[in-house]
């Protein structure tokens, strides 16, 4: 059989892994890496000389042999590389987040039903062990319904020339979040500042409000001076703290909780009664997450099926970004979000079985 | 030289800490507790059978012999209880918040300046150790110019039965800001969440607005697996990281930050430095930060001048609880803020100064 | 029912917490209270107005209406005071350590067989949540077979003019091996240094050789700048770490462990698989456990039984410390230890059911 | 100029690290890679195309092109082959430890004597930041003098078929002790336990003694359930530590200690009075270490000079292993320590300018 041909764009900091977990897998060839930075370029091939080089993205669509193209360029770049290649007959992989606006997906996933091509786009997050062992047990009812889901990502983080620090770091913590929680939001609020001269936002706050009590909040930085990256899930039944920075041990599932019990004699009295169960820190699975999501984008390929994180992901995503910079603009004013386009959730199996 | 003699009222978990220190006092004498539950000053009278017990609060303003009362009652009772003690010509220690709106600590102002009372607000962290050494630190202008100011506490908290999660734990958090900014907020927005069945929020996310580009942001949170109490404040020399649930080094002062160089031959292009220097956990004065503000109380009847938490302290915590209450029932319209009704601060000497 | 009549002998520290927890036992009353130093007695009084105070001891043994003595004094005095008190007929609590030798100890409990008293040693740290649920979980054969206890107890700990760090801080450690470890050791060994000019060793290791392969080692340090109290407890099957400074998850239980497959073909080669499972941190009671202790001794004097820690249990600790002193005196050459005294181990149901 | 052309021989884990690290020296050409194992040899080859692959040992100390072998094999081959790769004219660099023997050791110090070529051991962790950090402090006094150096180095590790605990951890801790500590120690006690059925210690703890009051202590152990890497140095004015898990503030620096004033009235008093300081994490530098050890390999080779590891710094580590080992045979003995070989100790300029 022979092997999958792709060409990588961009050969930054993350399209050098990419260029290297593509490379690994047996049935994929690296064809071809295209960056306008003829340093990169030359990076990269010392250490896959048998990779072509190109400079021109065009180079890369017309060229007939390749089959995919995976796009790690800025984000302003993803759509019209996207289409372009799309349009060529190409599978696509985007980098996160997958455009500038819902628009920009919409017209994508178009193009990718027309031209019949897999269109997905790199949630990295959801395939480490982490996420998809949250999921599971979320999933399983675990810890009951769900009351809040709480995030922190912050550091003494690059500075972007291009975004603000919601575009930039949101996309990991909104993939996270449409993944765990079954609900939808109906609207978000954020609001950010801009501290060191730049255009844009270097530390922000969004809120996602449901229809149901459940409320989601998340905390953006690239001005921290310690590394944070936190989720709380809070449920009726159970707890869950998923700390990134611990090397072992990053989800811990609490047996914790409070039953109010409200005394019909008195209004204003209530009996809460605290839960202080066990801890328990799954085992987690390690392969690295980068590795399954390319294992996923070149088997959705060959089996001719919906990827994980196609389109509609995709857009679920940046109608988050899109709002939540809408809102900043407004000085925090909450913007209703219109049903998603697609209902299509991803489903338990396809994650948790993504390693087997 | 006769001791002062003083009545505490309330003999709950706080009430207890304030009998022990008051009556550690040399120079004082507690006379009386107060509380209708029986069985609170049963227990009381255990540990200190000297002191009178007293069920109905008239029998403590009424007698002569009580020169100052400590209000540690519930929130709603401390204007009511406040301003008989003062028309009865008593110095007052009201626990934080002073009270449930402006306009009553306005009024408890004006009867403290009428019966020429002292008045003062427990904002107990204030004289600990950590807030101290942050506020001489920032004071020295150490951190530069104050950034953002970030602050979460949570944890599986004691439910409250007439307040929300927002009064019961934001006085600690808006005394804190009160004290370290310089500069006041100008408008206040906030949402929450009411997950156990009861009439109030259990989770509350409140923003500070100021008239520069520095920020606030509070998480507030009764319903968390793990007890959090850590606050971000970040300058544009340094910054501080203030963990509270550290048994020591409470306090680390980081030489980090990043200066971006705008190049001006492209709009887009930022060349940012990254400053990386070392971290300093200062040591810290550990005395008990309630035995300082009861000392103060004190101090500031002996020596008959203003207390640093005076009135005007607890209106601008209060104002703030005031505002983030409003906005959380507009789902999150920012509610400007009038200015202050007194510019009075904290002096620098005089909080630092406190344990010398 | 009349109450048992208790003296404390010794107001330090420890003797401080000794009186609180024995007077807020219902059917006790702490009669008296003895230590040579005045103003220790005046602040005890000031607390406790109800109590005798006496500053000799000849008043405590020689009062009629005094069941029970609890000794909290300097090692050198445990001896003479619970000597001198179980003839007169007293019950006898001793602090650890029991006394400065094991003939000292085998004394006592003639005396107390000959007069038919109680007598028991304070080791605390036995009625903590965390010893009792480590001492269930191994019972309970799920660790499998030990193989090692280490431990580490250093802090910038108070100097003792009296001691040197062994016989300060390692009868803590001791007894919790002796708690959880089925096995007698057959020898110590032990290497210290002193530092800080006194006559006694700051720094000390102490190894506790089995007749298995098991191994325990103790690293005791008053000099230390940061506080560790950390014990880790490895088994055939998982593995424990004990970690008394965290808050809250003291314990956790590791699923983990390696299981060796030699390969009959090459002596040299191993084939070892990794067990890599989840990890537990059992929630765990949170009763002072000074108070169960208290509790422990007032009911083995009631219901005429054997105290948990009683003579055999301060004898095997003793015998080590004694041993390891001897050790470290000639260089860490290892000391053999003979049979110990009497076999009776602490039942299991004994400890753990110690609060319901 | 023409490069340096080196061999690595053997491809294992760390051997695939020196690949990549001599690869990137500008002024290296990795010539030839040797492994008796094809499988290891073809994954090099995929990384690296351009290097020759060698089975055979002879074949590389045969090939007159290459000018410096670094031999990265199990320990019992290091003495034959770094012999004959010095015979054979070869530079030559040896992983951790350099021999099974002081006597290997002390020859192959003789054949570079000989041939005049660079014998140097690779001691990685004295090229880390922290060590550096910490050599250049406690070179400037600032702890005062060393009291002692406690060192843990445990995690669930990888089982080695032909070494035990010491022989495979301890080698890091030596060096480290080596370099930070101006004394040399006297004599070496250890004991240890065999756990999984193998022939060889895989938890052992390790003392080494000195001429003054300073102690070392080392705790090593494949079989702990969670990883630590942390050493605690102590001084007489401030003290050191060092957690190599940290992932920043690796090295703290606590500027605590005790006092001990001696009361000259009584022999028993003892008036300490304990300082409590600020702690103080120095940023470090965080260049791979390797690469610092690669390059300090080949400038001592072009600039004809020693290296900061040389044979002395491989012989006094070999030698307290080699002594440990016998302690550990005879349960524990003190083995006494000949004056070292050379009595050339690091430069403090040498390492720390190492960057610069």
């Amino acid at each position: 059989m022979s092997k999958l041909r792709v060409a990588i764009v961009g050969c930054g900091y993350w399209g050098q892994n990419l260029i290297r977990n593509f490379s690994e897998l047996a049935d994929v060839e690296v064809t071809a890496v295209c960056d306008f930075n003829l340093n990169a370029l030359a990076r990269t091939k010392r250490r896959y000389p048998a990779v072509e080089l190109k400079q021109d993205f065009q180079q890369v669509v017309s060229d007939s042999r390749i089959h995919a193209v995976v796009i790690a360029t800025p984000v302003s770049t993803h759509y019209p590389f996207a289409s372009q290649a799309l349009r060529a007959g190409k599978h696509v992989l985007v980098e996160k987040p997958m455009a500038t606006s819902t628009k920009q997906v919409l017209e994508l996933m178009e193009l990718a039903d027309k031209y019949n091509r897999t269109l997905m786009v790199d949630h990295t997050f959801l395939y480490t062990g982490a996420v998809r062992r949250m999921r599971s047990i979320i999933g399983a009812g675990e810890i009951g319904d769900l009351l809040y889901f709480d995030s922190v990502r912050i550091s003494l983080g690059l500075v972007q020339s291009d975004i603000n620090v919601i575009w930039d770091l949101a996309p990991h913590d909104f993939s996270i979040m449409d993944c765990l929680c079954p609900e939808d939001p109906v609207a978000v609020s954020a609001v950010g500042a801009k501290h060191l001269g730049c255009a844009f936002e270097n530390i922000a706050y969004v809120t996602a409000h449901f229809a149901s009590s459940m409320i989601a909040h998340f905390h953006l930085n690239w001005l921290a001076p310690v590394k944070v990256r936190k989720t709380l899930v809070g449920g009726t039944r159970k707890m869950i703290v998923y700390d990134d920075m611990e090397t072992v041990e990053k989800v811990r599932l609490y047996d914790k909780g409070i039953t109010v019990n409200h005394d019909s004699e008195s209004r204003e009295r209530i009996l809460a009664s605290y839960r202080n169960g066990d801890v328990l820190a799954p085992n987690l699975d390690t392969t690295e997450a980068l590795r399954l999501m390319a294992r996923e984008f070149i088997d959705s390929i060959v089996q001719k099926r919906l990827p994980i994180c196609d389109g509609y992901a995709g857009y679920r995503v940046v109608r988050l970004l899109e709002a939540a910079q809408q809102s900043m603009e407004l000085n925090g004013q909450p913007i209703e979000l219109a049903n998603p386009v697609g209902s299509r959730r991803i489903e338990e199996p396809a994650l948790t079985a993504v390693v087997a």
